[in-house]
């Protein structure tokens, strides 16, 4: 049975004031639970349904009603578990291989669907501008699907961090020279922008090669890709080779 | 002012039967509108508020108030005009360059992100199962952001259509050859499957080569890509050379 205090942390915890207050963040469904606790991701508190409670053998499993859940899921179909995370200690930077940066990425859908390909294409470490939506927020923790345990994600000043990486800086903009034209050199920073105003003018004064997908046919296109298929088809060409 | 026909009309389309029923389609917010009435699509209706009325030159505005727009919406702050447009006549089936295919999409903004993908690749068209989701449901209209305008989008029996085209089919599956090592077809079929099944077993006998994007590192990976993310590099790769 859920005890007042235990609803009252969880409810809490689908704000980003007290994520940070109680360094906790939630994680809901079979999929993504069961990957977060697969991995160095340390649980704090994992709720599930009597149905679910066999088929995990924890001993510090809390058993609940379908009707608690479905109190504190944030899903219409609550799907039989929900966990509480200890928000892990900030990685040190990486400065090898490929990192990919978002600068000043809105949508919770986006930043989990990014965080999904940097899982795909083994991007160890996604750096982000302290004005891009928070990975803990419970919609970018879903739409990740258990990629959260596997992607380092950082939250820094990018002007700094720009400036004090020796890699070169590839930048998606509208723009820039034809991305299928170009070698790309796989020791780099790659930078994506807002999805409306794209990356913000400081950022693109650093910039060393400005990178387009170039559109196809003849007739007036739409105006530019969304910034999660942009980041696709921009990770898949600097790893194809 | 909107009359309680007008109303009760806008409502009713919120629904596929209705939408059936009546050939027609709600498009809101001033790109997607704008986009639409410079196309071929013939508008029904077109609402705005007083605000935006002067900024569009046309004599067939109904001004109505902040108030009504916000009770016929579906945003929780609509944007200034909403269109009603009749759903095209469907386009004869075209037989050349690259024909995009999916096989039960059930997410409308999969549909959506996967619509402007096609306009920016230059698809002319994408051919849907008939359990795809509805490419005039609300939430598609609005993911594509007016590139629906520019794609001719065709719901039919996939087996008969595939079993008659005589251009090479492949399919997007997770396993099935590296698609960075292949030399790609542009006169062919390209076929992406449902989001949890991926392509069913019949439509998967009908396919001439399996193509899977390959992830890269060597810890363990998040299982799948989003169809929208997939879509994107495999519409890249085929365009790319």
């Amino acid at each position: 049975m859920l005890s007042k205090k235990q609803f009252k942390l969880i409810n809490s915890l689908k704000k980003k004031k007290y994520r940070l207050e109680y360094q906790l963040f939630l994680a809901e469904g079979i999929k993504v639970v069961e990957e977060l606790l697969q991995s160095n991701f340390k649980p704090h508190l994992i709720l599930c349904t009597s149905d679910y409670s066999n088929k995990l053998s924890r001993d510090d499993l809390l058993i609940i009603s379908d009707k608690e859940l479905k109190s504190i899921s944030e899903f219409s179909t609550p799907n039989q578990i929900l966990g509480v995370f200890k928000i892990p200690n900030t990685d040190s930077l990486k400065t090898r291989g490929l990192s990919l940066v978002l600068d000043g990425v809105n949508d919770p859908g986006n930043l989990g669907t990014i965080i999904r390909l940097c899982d795909w294409f083994g991007i160890e470490q996604l750096v982000c501008s302290p004005n891009t939506v928070e990975c803990y927020n419970p919609k970018v923790v879903q739409a990740s699907m258990g990629s959260l345990s596997r992607v380092s994600i950082i939250y820094r000043d990018l002007e700094s961090f720009l400036r004090e990486d020796t890699r070169p800086i590839y930048g998606a903009l509208l723009k820039g020279e034809n991305v299928y034209q170009k070698i790309l050199n796989k020791e780099a920073v790659l930078v994506l922008g807002n999805e409306s105003n794209g990356i913000s003018k400081e950022i693109q004064k650093l910039i060393t090669l400005k990178v387009t997908i170039p559109h196809f046919g003849e007739i007036k296109r739409t105006e530019s890709l969304n910034v999660a298929t942009a980041t696709a088809i921009l990770l898949s060409e600097f790893m194809r080779n």
